[in-house]
């Protein structure tokens, strides 16, 4: 327990970082036209009749003077791919309208577009708070979107994304907890082989096995690649099948040995125009059928499962950056 | 847009849903000793020197009088696990401390346990807010627990999940951005193969195949399995392979047939005691290798990346309903 005898700022200021908020931008127009804006996360609801909301700003700001005068101004609830606008917003000086699309609302106030949600204000009350001024606005006029939000926690942005509601527990299984939807070898392995399910008669079409696509599809990320390279990548995915797949896409014309450059050692793989063309259709196929589950998903949650999965090859996967031609992670 | 001629307060509510928030209970005690507390989200940080923070609390709120009068009270940053203790402090008029292990704070403010962080305050200042009242803090104390946040947004309760870096863009491939890290199929494919390479030294010791083990493990889910059940449970997954690796069982007596019970059609399957200790040590070896996978992954991100699984499953597999023992979703 810190206390004010050994009041840490930074520490104060981690503590703080545990309540999650949004992140906003607020702007107004200053008195000679000039449009300003920043980012803002202190940003609350305050009152539903007469309908108020407050934000408090540093006594330090640039844009202070021009806001504590300010009889209008907007708050725009930011939504999650509006990250690089935060951090223009966030910056001190720079022209942070220059080439965005404006609107212009009550009182002149220049208002964003794309955002979760927009209130516009009218100047109901400011109190001192210390090194930060509250003010308080009268909402005058508001609009939402469905959007998924951006979230700021702990100094950094995150995803928000919907809690399973409480007391729906994973389904019992018959030898308690054992192997199910609680245990995340079951949950990686049937999404996976239910994903490529719908994946697999566009491969039969092509003639192709699971393993000879996925070989295939690696080969794409290189336009050559060693058999070490392959192999290393390979290693606790395919194993010893990968050499057998390679060797069917060579037999088919697909892919071909490269006679070793004289600066490397050992065999390469390359796709043959045939295996590249082949792979481009299948890979877009593939997307075809991932774009109808994620749409199904929700983008929101979309963007966090893949980013989580990225995440989680890190942890598990050094040999993916053999792949990807980058140094180990 | 809406505006004050047309001023739905529902719409109203919703437009500042649209704001994500941590969860926090504040306390404080009445004169009388009463312990008092409740679920508030609009908290927020106001000053760093002097230390202040500020939440806002409806006017008719049953204890407003005491929090007025009150001249210290507490703020209590919820952690992801807490979502009941949040749903109890937000409940009217019930014991709300009932069965708390509570500390005494300064003033003799109730304090919880287990939380994000607390911050225990003086009253600096009240100010009206329309149908609130909003109560400025200076904060005498406080602390703090490295925890993954509870977090609220659109009415409902949510994960903080940290997001990428910007500008770490997934890393491009040969053929722009084809394969790879942005294909759910691929970090799927890849994630289940790299998961199972770590479980798979067990299964060779056992000599299943991975085949095998995923039919052993699936019949633990019920006492009996209908070979219907089962056919339509793998369709999808393992498909006709599952009709070889429930008889390779069988053959080696870890599952056996079951003669059919008159109410019922058609053959059953079920493990013998050899295949359910086996199922259970495997599982067992199963599980202590994900312990350590979501232990370097992290507790948070280890339970938002199993909720979406499951969420990806409801959209592409309608058959697990079947293994489960569910209707269809």
């Amino acid at each position: 327990m810190s206390t004010s005898a050994t009041f840490d700022p930074l520490e104060f200021r981690k503590a703080l970082g545990t309540f999650a908020t949004g992140v906003t931008i607020i702007t107004t127009r200053a008195d000679d036209g000039t449009p300003l804006g920043l980012t803002v996360n202190s940003f609350n609801s305050v009152s539903l009749d007469p309908p108020l909301v407050l934000w408090s700003l540093a006594n330090s700001a640039l844009s202070f003077d021009a806001f504590r005068k300010a009889g209008h101004w907007a708050v725009h609830v930011l939504a999650a791919d509006q990250e690089e606008l935060s951090a223009r917003f966030a910056r001190r000086g720079e022209d942070k309208f220059g080439g965005l699309d404006l609107e212009q609302g009550i009182g002149g106030v220049p208002l964003l577009k794309g955002c979760a949600a927009r209130f516009q204000c009218r100047t109901a009350s400011q109190y001192q708070g210390g090194d930060h001024l509250i003010f308080i606005g009268e909402v005058l006029a508001f609009d939402r979107d469905e959007t998924a939000p951006l979230v700021f926690h702990g100094g950094r942005y995150a995803h928000a994304t919907r809690r399973d509601p409480a007391g729906i527990k994973p389904r019992s299984a018959y030898l308690a907890g054992s192997f199910g939807e609680d245990f995340l070898g079951y949950l990686l392995g049937r999404s996976h082989f239910r994903f490529f399910a719908q994946i697999r008669p566009y491969l039969a079409e092509a003639g192709l096995s699971d393993e000879e696509f996925y070989v295939l599809a690696s080969l794409t990320l290189k336009p050559q690649m060693s058999a070490e390279d392959l192999a290393i990548g390979m290693q606790g995915v395919l194993d010893e099948q990968s050499q057998a797949a390679v060797q069917a896409l060579v037999d088919r014309g697909l892919a071909r040995i490269v006679t070793p450059a004289p600066s490397t050692a050992g065999t390469a793989y390359e796709l043959s125009d045939d295996g590249r063309n082949l792979a481009l259709r299948l890979i877009a196929q593939a997307k075809s059928v991932e774009s109808q589950v994620l749409e199904r998903l929700g983008h929101a949650d979309a963007v966090v499962i893949k980013s989580l999965l990225n995440r989680l090859l890190a942890v598990i996967d050094p040999q993916a950056a053999v792949l990807w031609g980058e140094p180990p992670r």
